[in-house]
Parts: structure tokens; C-alpha cells; sequence
């Protein structure tokens, strides 16, 4: 089943996405809902397809990621005998056809990490691995979009991850995938960026959800995204699609801020940016 | 004004507090809202006065607090001309008077850090300094509960400081304060542990905003912790105390975790002490 949160001329909705049509629920895809009005897939915009309370995040996850880290002159990463979570920013997300807006003042490396992302659907606190592949409700993708510039400069990854529009994430939820076996593609501009098994992880999302749970209670709709094997440079113009086999594609434009504008105004661009119409 | 959210019988809203009652509001206290019926302030449980959609947290943005980084042999931390804000979690948050956890596996340095906390009341975006100062609800009191071991064992603070229960937050959001005109008194079984002037930062809540907004839209019920000046060590058993000056005090207990029990029985436990009674 496929599952998305759409808009239609502002109104918002949880849904079931069937062929090129989704059907309204009139509550929520983690609770009770009953199936409501179709509308067409084109007519509908994609949001986040969830708002997570926590939003987690795996670091180094890939071993061709800390190599590459390491080809680039940076210290190895220590990766522990546990997985070590992070987090990311809830006012950060975007969905599927939203525009990625590359800051004024970055200069330097601006890049896409095509992540398959675990939404959480049950309350988890000391999961076993059997109550964590339970405790899954589907899969979705995520794009950590990331300022290198920033992320080395400052003492935390507050800009270099959060800002604004850095983390889109959609097109929907799927949930009958394995992704532990599905291959991840990166395409920039409608050239393969990056294949990679999605599956070839450090530590898996179980693991991941088995040490968390140790200390911390996960809760219906937390997100946790499990990290990138490379990276694909963007820059303003460029569309960005990762593909997951099994879940779908998450498409989105790269941008320049809007020119300098009152408050008001940029609010409301960025509004319509949260809004623009999806496509697939 | 003083406000608060509320539970009784399960029942959760948002709260006017007025001496020893509590009006419920039949809304948000940050939207629309009609005043309903009062009861007493003992009777009803203090839960977290917001639930941010967004938690930022300022960190060593107190002088003193460095020094006593310094001085335990770390090196120093490079403060930057520009404030630079942190994130922790919202599953981490309780109420005043719920019980602060220690997990059994921490045996090392386990504190309280007294901060105060600004909450967002408007949508924010490029803030000017006026923008920021008119963009604060309003002021509450956190206790950033730390534990050392892991904060310097691991790559990121994701047990150290947010394992449940390690974010107390209340008791209430007090509009009518200037908090860089307080003072902060840490008191820990009845003893004063720390006395400090809330207002002695390195930058203050405004700064944050400013910056923040310049690469991030901050939204109403965010919240920005303001960092600590020193710490205060707990251990099972102890109440601790933080009382910021013209906003009120904020009381936690300090418990040993439950002895080990089913998954269910854990997650019933919990439930119970974010909605243990109030105390004041």
C-alpha cells in the first residue's frame, strides 16, 4: 500500500495513492481513517508524507561514504560498535516537487544524500529486532541536502542540513518493500549520478531502532532516515531524482533564493514553495 | 499572563493560570482561543506548556559554563562571532513535577543545566532584532539534563541528552517578564546549588532568532533553550529546583528506572510519569 499526504487548494489530507488516483481518508494513515473521495494524482500536491515528532538521522551509515569522506583529506570517522544516531529539523521538510533552495551566501559544495528513510508506525520503547521489523509502518525517501562550507565550519550541522528546504522527503510511503534489498539511483538532470545497493548499510534500520529504543520511546510517524552511500553535487537549475526500487522517485528542482524582498513577501514565496504543484 | 497545558482524567488543553486556577481554553493559547471552565491549580497535571514543533537549543552561551569545561581538562570551546543553535528532541520532554529517569546504565556525571526558554509566537523568517523581540510568546524554564559519559563518548548527544525524560519543561510560559532581567536559582533538596543573572549570556534569545531566521523559518511553539551558566549534579532521589525570577519554578524528581519489566509494563510506566501530579 501506498500511502501520501496531499493538499488540494490548501486543504490537507492523509490518502492512498492507486494507479494515478489517491483516495481522501478521512483520518489519519497511522490510525483509524475510512476511504473517501478520489482525485486524481496530477491534481494533488505531495507533501511531506508525514510530520514527524522526532526526526532521526544515521550518519556515516555507508562504507563508500566515509571513504569518500576520507579521499577528501577529513579524519576517518570512528564508527562505534553501535549505531550512533543524529537528528535533523522537522521545519526543514519539503515534499516531493518542491524546489531545493541553495542559500545566497553558499558558495561551496552543495550536495544531495539519497537516503532511504524507516516511518516509524507503533510506540517502541526496548525493541526487540522482531518488535522493530513489527514496529516499521512503511518506507519513504529523503534527500539530506548538505552545505559542506558550513558543515565543517560550525560547531554543529544546524544550517549545513536545516536550513530551509534541505530536507525534502516523499513522494509517498510504501509499505510492501524490503529495502534491505531494493538499489538506490541518483539522477541529476536525467543522468545516473549514482547506483548503489540501499541495503549495503553498517548497521540496518533495526539495529538502528533496537539501540535507540534503549533509552528512548519512538513514537507513530518519527522518521528515521539511514543514511547516504556518495553524494551528487547540485546547483541552481538542476532537478535531482532518487529513485528507490520498490518505493518510487523524489523529484526536485534546485533554486536561488528570491531576490531580496520584504519579510512578508519571502514568507509567502516560501509558502507557495511548500505548496507547488508535484510532479512525477 | 501565565500559560499552561493541562491534563485531567487524560483529558489534555491549554490553560490560563490565575493564581490558584487554572481556565481552560477551549483552543491553542497560541491561536484563537475562548476562556472555559476553571479548576484548581492543584488538581490538574502540568504537562510540557507546548510541544514544539521544532526544539532549539543554545549551547555554551554562558562564560562561566566554559570555564567549567576548561577547567575539568577539555579543551575550550571555540565560540564564533555569530550564535550557533543545536537541536534536541521533543520525545525527551515532561512536564513540572514528573520524574527525571536516570538510566541504569549511567554511572558517571549526571546534571541539571537551569535554562531559560524563549517560545516562538509568530512565524519567522529574515527577523529583525524588533522582529524577534516582538516574535517571543513568551518565557518557561528547562532543565537540560545531561549525561557526561556519553556526551563525550559519543558522536553526537542523542542519549546524552535526550533519553526520556532528560527535557523538563515548565511549569508554565510567562508572558509579562523580561528574563534577561532575572535571576536563576538551582536549588537541589532544598539547598541552593547555583545562583546566577539569566541574562549574563554571550548572546542572547534575539541574537538566536536573528540568525537563525536568516537561513530558517521558525514557527509558533518552537522553542529556543538559552544554554546554562554552570551544573548542578543529581542522583536518584533528589529534587531539583530551577526558579527563574518573575516566571515561576520548575520541580523534578529524580528516580532510579523501574526494575526490569515487560516492553508493555515499561511503556505503561512511562506513561505514568509524564502525567504524574503537579507539584508547585
Amino acid at each position: 500500500m501506498r500511502y501520501a499526504r496531499c493538499a488540494v487548494d490548501g486543504r490537507e489530507f492523509d490518502a492512498i495513492v492507486e494507479h494515478d488516483e489517491v483516495v481522501e481518508l478521512s483520518g489519519s494513515m497511522l490510525g483509524a481513517h475510512e476511504r473517501g473521495p478520489r482525485h486524481p494524482l496530477a491534481s494533488v500536491v505531495l507533501l511531506p508524507p508525514v510530520m514527524p515528532r522526532t526526526f532521526y538521522a544515521a550518519g556515516f551509515n555507508y562504507r563508500a561514504h566515509n571513504r569518500h569522506h576520507t579521499d577528501l583529506g577529513y579524519d576517518p570517522i570512528k564508527v562505534g560498535p553501535h549505531p550512533e544516531v543524529g537528528y535533523r529539523a522537522q521545519s526543514a521538510l519539503v515534499g516531493d516537487g518542491a524546489d531545493i533552495v541553495r542559500p545566497a551566501d553558499v558558495s561551496g559544495r552543495f550536495e544531495t544524500e539519497a537516503e532511504v528513510v524507516a516511518v516509524i508506525g507503533s510506540t517502541l520503547r526496548n525493541a526487540t529486532r522482531d518488535d522493530a521489523v513489527a514496529g516499521v509502518f512503511g518506507w519513504t525517501i529523503g534527500n539530506d541536502v548538505s552545505a559542506r562550507e558550513w558543515q565543517h565550519a560550525d560547531r554543529t550541522l544546524w544550517r549545513a542540513k536545516n536550513a530551509d528546504t534541505f530536507k525534502p522527503m516523499g513522494p509517498w510511503i510504501e509499505t510492501d518493500v524490503d529495502p534491505l534489498a531494493s538499489t538506490t539511483t541518483v539522477r541529476r538532470n536525467g543522468v545516473v549520478d549514482a547506483v548503489f545497493a540501499t541495503g549495503d548499510m553498517i548497521f540496518d534500520p533495526y539495529d538502528f531502532i533496537v539501540e535507540i529504543t534503549k533509552y528512548i520511546t519512538m513514537h507513530p510517524g518519527d522518521v528515521l532516515w539511514m543514511g547516504a552511500d556518495g553524494n551528487t553535487a547540485m546547483a541552481p537549475g538542476d532537478v535531482i531524482e532518487i529513485e528507490i526500487s520498490g518505493i518510487g522517485t523524489l523529484t526536485n528542482h534546485v533554486a536561488s533564493p528570491v531576490p531580496a524582498a520584504t519579510p512578508d513577501e519571502h514568507l509567502e514565496h516560501l509558502e507557495h514553495l511548500d505548496h507547488e504543484g508535484a510532479r512525477r
